[in-house]
């Protein structure tokens, strides 16, 4: 059972906008590399065949709190922590902590919440159900009341 | 002065992922291509020169609530309405709407609050400064108490 | 029967990177959705259904020479031309013009080449296929010799 | 002196697109982080001062085949080889191999061409100036004919 997580993200060129810095919605991208290691780090896979279903995780809300910048080739640490854990959906916490420097300095932190569906490979359509026992036996609740 | 605008957009193949539907994070680009839209056609622009200085809008919060999904080629109507005009910042609500079918159909909403801030071009640090007149003057927050 | 497309983009502020310019990389995604905006417009679409089989175009090779530079907001009139047409495969040349200057200052010339398949839903898996009538009998090769 | 550089990097969700691949114009994408991460490697940046200009490195040609697909999760193995080295022009090839397998695929081959150029704080303009020894003296072009 894990409930907690840590990547570690170079920003690269490409996610700088011309302000310099990099590009808001990229957070959410990052948030979701970290949460997609984490399945990995437990041997799972965000979209794999669980009895005969393709399981997937579309978010039903995504957001986050901006307090400083990362700029290209920042290091960043991403710190991801399961906040909820309820029968068809996960959520999760996310810090963002920019390193190379002592200590290392918060740059946002982000939630994100997204619900179990089994995809239905002919119509493409999505229909939310029971997180399935084999994902759900590796996965608990974080004791820390917050991300620190 | 202005408080409402109006974005219609295509969902691109590059947008959309594996499981067959626009990326969560791209619905903040969405967002920002509207809000960017909205101040070009006050005259204005989100990076533009104000008594010698360039302005410019990082984001302090951004966040999204899912509730359908858009495909490939999926035409979307993003509506944004001025919901917070402080004296450094201002606050944008957005609604998603896929249109093609009578009547359209929500698809997401969002809010982000963007901050101003003048640039220093040499150390290329931010400092939130308030909202210059120029701008400020063009821009009033919507008596609709929300987007319908 | 058409061979000839043009698609007017604005340059988006995510799409720029730090060195204030349209990123190299976007230029792809911008002949893409030129292409994708040509079956468009001959009512085809290049993820559709033919006789019971999911057509699609993954591609062979892409090239661009960047001759100039795009900005934040600058217009560009992206130009495609069917340049070659086989049993299997399209190859498509594109131009990138600058708007907004007389006359348009040429930024980047553009070919790539995609080949026809069917894809197998279960295995994901994609065969080269001739180019189905449906298709083939809205698309021929262009006059010019090359686009000016 | 250093003449090739290897980078391995996993795809990541929102690299691929409905078509279930990594999307096309992704393959540039690696190929520049891998550009800087050889830059790294050397201690240097791509965007770095040299005797009080801003050095950058604007592409003036880039091109990739493709040969097979990268899904969701595969690990890539981008390998950099200087190709040509010119007073104001860096040229590298690229070849991309699935791993997971024995021996690994190779799915992609690309190569870009890059100029150095100082920037205009002020005006945003480039110019192309010759590479600065302080960073030609660290690359050099490899003894390979060709990427093996």
């Amino acid at each position: 059972m894990a409930s907690e997580f840590k990547l570690i993200r170079r920003v690269q060129f490409a996610e700088t906008d011309m302000a310099g810095i990099l590009h808001f919605a990229e957070f959410f991208r990052y948030m979701e590399e970290t949460e997609h290691a984490f399945f990995r780090s437990l041997g799972l896979s965000v979209q794999m065949q669980v009895e005969g279903r393709t399981i997937g995780w579309p978010r039903v809300r995504a957001e986050c709190d901006y307090k400083s910048r990362l700029r290209f080739e920042d290091e960043v640490e991403v710190c991801l922590r399961v906040a909820e854990k309820r029968a068809k959906s996960l959520t999760y916490d996310f810090v963002f902590r920019k390193l190379g420097e002592a200590p290392p300095v918060e740059v946002a932190r982000g939630r994100v919440t997204t619900v179990c569906v089994a995809m239905d490979e002919t119509s493409g359509q999505m229909k939310a159900v029971a997180i399935p026992a084999e994902i759900s036996r590796h996965i608990e609740v974080s004791d820390a009341a917050r991300l620190e």
